[in-house]
C-alpha cells in the first residue's frame, strides 16, 4: 500500500497513484488533496488505509511541487474513522493491539512532524481518529453539514491523535471533556464557535468556498509560510510527541480490555441484528 | 469534620452524613453529590466546610460505589465563596494566614489529583473559590441564574484555585484579567461563549439538564472514563501543583498586607452599618 | 529618543515629553496613556518610535505615580504597524536586518515584563506588530470600528510579539493560523469571540467606555493588582523570551531572503504607481 512520490502532469495535475483505491492523492497549482475515497464505508479507515495516507503525506513532504496540503473525503462523509473490521480478529487480542499500536503511533506522527501547512476539508460527518487529529491540522474548514463525534469510552477505548493535549487548549477542558470523555456530538458551528474549525462554510458552497482559501495561501511566498508554521509548531514538537506515546501506550492496554472487548463485541451484535 | 466513607443504602442512595450539617454527601446509581447546604448564608464556606468538601472528595475517590462526583449549592446561590468570618479574628494575623492556607493548599490540591470526572453543577450565584476552581472541574454546567464574580483584588487578595494558571489558557489572558485583575462579573452565557463553561440550561430545567449529562457519564465504561481522564491531566499535575503553591504563597503574603487588613475592615463595617 | 521620567503636574495631569513628537505620554489618576502620535503615516513605527515606546514603558514601570499604562493611537488608526522605510537602505541588507532585530527583541522584551497592568485601546485599524504584541497585553478593549491584519507571509516575514506562542494558545492554532499564515484580515467581533479582546466597544463611545475600565482597574488595590499580574505572568516568562528570541532569529534571517526583498520591492513599486 505505498503510493509513488507524486508528480505532476503537463497542465499541474497529478492523477491519482493507480495501486490504491481508496486513498487518492493529487498535486494542481501547488496543492496536494489527499482524498479518502470510499464512501460506501463512509471512507471507514483500515490499516491499509492508515499507512496510505502516511505515505501520501510523505509524498507531500518531499516534493517541491507540493506547498500546501489538505485532507478531505469522497462523497457525504469525511470519514467514519476506524474501521472496526480491524478489531475482528479478536482471537489474539495482544498481538492485534500490538500491531494497531504501531499503525496509530506512525500515522500521528505523520500529522506532528508535516512540515508544510495540513488543512482538513471536512466536507461532512467526522468519528473518532478524523476529528481527534483536526487539532494538529493548521487550518480546518468544515461544511455545515458536518458533525463531530469522538464516542472513545462507549467503546471501551480513549482519546488519541494527541487530542488529550491539544483539545483542552484548543477548547478549554470543560468544552473539551464533553467530547473526550462524554463522547457528546458536536456541530459545526459549536466547534467554529469554540477554536477548534477555522470557518465554516455553507454546504452548497464547501468546496469551492475552502478552495479558494487554500488557494491564496498555496500563492503565498513559499518559504515564509514554512517557517512561519515552523516557528509555532517547534516548541510543542516535545510535548506533541510525548502526548502521541502516552496515548498509544493507554490504547494499547484498552484494546485487551475487558471493557473494549465487550463493547465491540456488542457493536458487531448490534450491526449484525 | 471528617465525613464516613460513603456507603449506599439499599436501593442505591446513600443518605447524608449526620455529623456535617452543612456538606451533605450522597451517592445515587453512580453519581455521588457533594451539594453545600448553607443557604441561609449563601453557601459560604467556612474552614470546617473546606475541610469536610476535601473528606467528602477522598471518600468519593475510594468508594467503588462511586463513577463520578458533582458538586452543588442549596438553595439560589452555588456558594458565596470564602466566609470572610474565617478572617475575623485578626488579633493575629500570621497565624490566621499560615492556618487558611494551610487550609487553601489542601482543598486545591484535592480537585488537582481528583482521579475521577468531576463536575460542577452550578444552579446559582458563584463567588470566589467556587469560581476559581471551575477550571480543574472537568465539567462545569450551568444555570443561566448564575454569576461569576471574583473580587480579589478589591479584597486586597489574588487569584486562587489554579485560576493564575488555568483561566488564561482557558479564556485566553485578555478575557481572564477582566476575572482576574478587574474582578469584573461574568454572566453564565459569556463563560460559556468563553469556554469555561460546558453548557448552560435553563434555570427551571437545570437540575433535569445537568443530571441527564451525568447520568449518561456514569452508565459509561468507568475504566475507560478515568483512564481517559488521566490522559489528560496526568502531563498537567506539576505546573498544577507548582501553581497552587505559588497562589498560596502569595495570598499567605496578601492576608498580612495592609492592603488586605483595610479592605477586610471596610467589608465589616459596610456590614454592620 | 529617550524620553524623560513622567512626572505629574498639579491637578495631577502629566504633559507629554517635549523632545518626543510621536510618542506621548502622559499620567492622570495613576493612569499612564502612552499615544502613537502619528496619525498623517497611520501610526506606522519607525525604528525611532519603537526606542521611544520602550522609554516609555520603562518610564512607566518606575513611576510611583503610575499604576496601569494603556497604548492607544492619535487619529483613525491604531497602527499601522512597522514602518516599512525602515526597510529602504537595502544595499546593506545585513547590518539592517541586525538593527531591526535588536530594536525588536528590546520593543517585544518591554512588553514581556511590563510589571503593572498592561492595557491595549484600539481605537482603529491595526496591522502586524501592534497586533501581534497584543497578546502580551493583560487587557483589549477595541472599538468596532478596528481590524486586525498581520500580512507576515505576503511581505516574506513570519510572526513575531510572541504570535507564534500566545495566538494558537489564545485563539487555538486553527484561528491563529488564520492570522499567522494566512493573514487574513480579522474583525474586532471576531477576535473578542475569539478571545483575543476583552470587549468592544462602539466606536463613538470608545474612549468613555474603555477609560472607564481603565479608571476601576486603577483605583484597585494596586500591590494586590501588580501581584495577581505577576503570578499569572511570572510562570510563562521562560517561555515567552525563548519565543521571542526565536521570531527574531527568523526575522533576522527573513529580512535577508529574496522572498522577503522581492515582496518589498513590490510595495514600493506600488506605492510609487
Amino acid at each position: 500500500g505505498t503510493s509513488p512520490a507524486p508528480e505532476q502532469d503537463g497542465d499541474g495535475t497529478e492523477a491519482s497513484s493507480p495501486d490504491s483505491s481508496f486513498i487518492v492523492s493529487a498535486v494542481h497549482k501547488g496543492v496536494q488533496t489527499i482524498q479518502i475515497n470510499r464512501a460506501d464505508k463512509r471512507n471507514a479507515i483500515t490499516f491499509d488505509m492508515y499507512g496510505e495516507i502516511v505515505d501520501a503525506l510523505e509524498a507531500g513532504r518531499d516534493s517541491e511541487a507540493v506547498r500546501v496540503t489538505v485532507l478531505t473525503g469522497a462523497g457525504e462523509f469525511y470519514s467514519a474513522g476506524n474501521d472496526l473490521s480491524n478489531f475482528s480478529k479478536i482471537d489474539d487480542v495482544a498481538s492485534m493491539a500490538a500491531e494497531a499500536g504501531v499503525v496509530l503511533r506512525r500515522f500521528v506522527d505523520a500529522f506532528i512532524h508535516y512540515p508544510k501547512p495540513l488543512i482538513a476539508a471536512v466536507n461532512g460527518p467526522a468519528v473518532g481518529i478524523p476529528v481527534t487529529t483536526l487539532g494538529l491540522c493548521d487550518l480546518v474548514y468544515s461544511s455545515n453539514a458536518a458533525t463531530f463525534h469522538t464516542p472513545f469510552a462507549a467503546l471501551g477505548q480513549s482519546p488519541e491523535g494527541c487530542s488529550s493535549f491539544l483539545f483542552p487548549r484548543i477548547l478549554g477542558p470543560q468544552r473539551a471533556n464533553e467530547m473526550l470523555l462524554l463522547g457528546r456530538k458536536f456541530t459545526a458551528r459549536e466547534l467554529e464557535s469554540a477554536g477548534l474549525i477555522s470557518e465554516v462554510f455553507p454546504e452548497d458552497r464547501f468546496v469551492e468556498c475552502y478552495k479558494q482559501r487554500v488557494a491564496m495561501l498555496a500563492q503565498l511566498p513559499p518559504e515564509s509560510v514554512q517557517k512561519s508554521k515552523w516557528v509555532i509548531r517547534e516548541p510543542l514538537l516535545a510535548q506533541l510527541n510525548e502526548c502521541n506515546e502516552a496515548e498509544c501506550r493507554l490504547l494499547e492496554e484498552r484494546w485487551q480490555s475487558e471493557e473494549c472487548a465487550n463493547a465491540i463485541r456488542a457493536f458487531f451484535s448490534r450491526a449484525k441484528a
